[in-house]
């Protein structure tokens, strides 16, 4: 394990100890215990990729020079508030999606005892983020602008999943809502900004950067993003389950997925007739007709096809960037994820 | 209707077009229709006591000076901001209690097309709370103190919540945990700040007072809400639902009521032994039993002579207090909700 690495595994315990012992509250035993183990069972569980970037991302702009342990303790202290927004949305999107497992282990509110509390815990992370803040950065320069910046995308990515949800659940099965723009639109700003952008964000702000200064690369930020949910997308679909562990669902829970936009932009009105009829349904019989649907599109070629030209236009992007944190990131990502190709 | 009151009622719609419009996220026509749809089922429908609340405290602090049309607009909003996180709060609990209906209406989440849509809606409203306050008081010395206040407020609340949800539902029913430590504890991080100071403490701010100047007031602000709590356990057992409105459940729903908490204080082994089989037990014939006990401890007396003291307590707190803004606090509830006594 990186040096870096396991310095920012040592601040997890020392924030959860004070939050412990936030004078705020009163903590009964009873209710010191309950965060306790909530903290444990959802904030450090992870891959821990969004709060290293952090420390990564402000390390390549320093241009090498040694960090100061202050410098990795403060990043460090970032990088675990992200950790901690994760935490909250994957414990209420559980809750949204009714879903059961998470990180290898049940979800929050389906542990004995937590049922709907959950809620009330989720919220009480996402507080526990500005409670960090303030002890930590309150007399820094740019603590107004770190609030504003973890508001702004928490609104972002809120207001991505209102768009997704009330395209996907409201009322009927409805595809005609289901566009390439939408797509995008949801992709933008329920995953970008508060995966991919808010690391590197909170390494500019350490930098004594100004964010406003940085519009260009939030939009490679954005665009990087959006190429990973495609691939997410396809491979749900056409992935193998033995190498990305997981069974994909997306055609059983009617997700506004790059394919189905795709197959519906491209399908003639029989076909459109076909996935109305078969799309968002639990019956393998009807999961089977979406997807012969799509081979009969030759949806992988086509994903291949803007796989090839978004990884160009990608790398491009990033080359020409002055900045290392840029290339930093993408390197993070294309390395543990990978290029996806037809197969 | 009051001018204040009229004043204060033209700014909700001035802020809800204004978050429609928000530039930090791209609106779809259905999104947009979906918040505005959203914003007047839950925010507007109250009785707004809270927000005008600022209104009134920031206008005693002024000592009778003419208030000008900003500052009527800016308490206006600071008020709104307090209704937004009212109906954050009222959306998030109604799913945790999975209640019935609110304000004379379905609760939001019961909703056809909404259900757990509701969350993410809730969220968005909290978020709202720092969209508004955002736009308005960025620019005054107080912007920072304004948004600790608002996020200490919340956490606090959340805080006393966790209390009341891990002592009421956590597992098999367990009265051992009820006392009036703990009772105490509950009203005063769940209710008391955000119901009672938070309107208070904008209005101070708005003022130019510095809060840490004002802890005897909070002090005197927390046991003014306290006494309320129990004035409500009180009636939910023992007032008349012709008058009240509502048919009190909360024996039913095993709440660590003030009277529940005196009652297992006051009995003996036998009672207690009652009180841990029949509380809490949706069967009429149990929540008569417990009614039975509790006109046996002669609760009602207990209850008036707590009543007694508390109030003396309070009006000589108040009248010794050299703050207008509590006396009117203090004004405003005991004249709408009166003092409650043994019938």
């Amino acid at each position: 394990m990186s040096d870096l690495k396991s310095k920012f595994l040592q601040v997890y315990p020392i924030l959860k100890s004070e939050l412990l012992q936030d004078p705020a509250f009163e903590y009964t035993d009873d209710s010191r215990l309950w965060i306790d183990r909530m903290l444990d069972y959802n904030v450090p569980r992870g891959k821990l990729d969004r709060g290293l970037s952090v420390v990564y991302c402000y390390k390549s702009l320093m241009e090498g020079k040694e960090l100061s342990e202050n410098e990795i303790f403060l990043t460090s202290v970032l990088g675990w508030c992200i950790e901690w927004l994760q935490a909250f949305a994957l414990i209420i999107d559980d809750i949204m999606d009714n879903s059961h497992t998470r990180r290898g282990q049940p979800c929050w509110f389906r542990v004995p005892k937590v049922g709907m509390i959950a809620i009330n815990d989720g919220l009480i992370l996402r507080n526990q983020v500005g409670r960090i803040l303030k002890t930590y950065f309150r007399d820094q320069p740019f603590y107004e602008e770190l609030l504003d910046l973890f508001n702004e995308v928490e609104f972002q990515s809120l207001c991505g999943e209102m768009l997704d949800l009330i395209c996907t659940h409201q009322g009927e099965k409805d595809l005609s809502k289901y566009s390439i723009p939408l797509y995008f639109r949801v992709a933008e700003y329920k995953g970008a900004y508060y995966s991919i952008y808010l690391p590197v964000a909170c390494a500019l702000l350490m930098a004594g950067e100004n964010l406003d200064d940085h519009l260009e690369m939030k939009k490679i930020l954005v665009e990087m993003a959006a190429y990973f949910q495609v691939q997410d997308d396809y491979l749900d679909c056409f992935g193998d389950p033995e190498v990305t562990g997981k069974v994909g669902t997306d055609i059983e829970d009617c997700k506004c997925s790059w394919l189905v936009v795709k197959a519906l932009e491209l399908a003639n009105e029989e076909q459109k007739q076909l996935l109305n009829e078969h799309y968002g349904k639990e019956d393998p019989a009807c999961v089977a007709k979406v997807k012969e649907l799509y081979r009969a599109l030759d949806l992988e070629s086509v994903y291949e096809e803007y796989e090839r030209k978004s990884y160009e236009k990608l790398i491009n992007s990033v080359a020409n960037h002055p900045s290392k944190a840029v290339k930093v990131v993408w390197g993070k990502y294309i390395t543990s994820r990978g290029r996806v190709m037809k197969s």
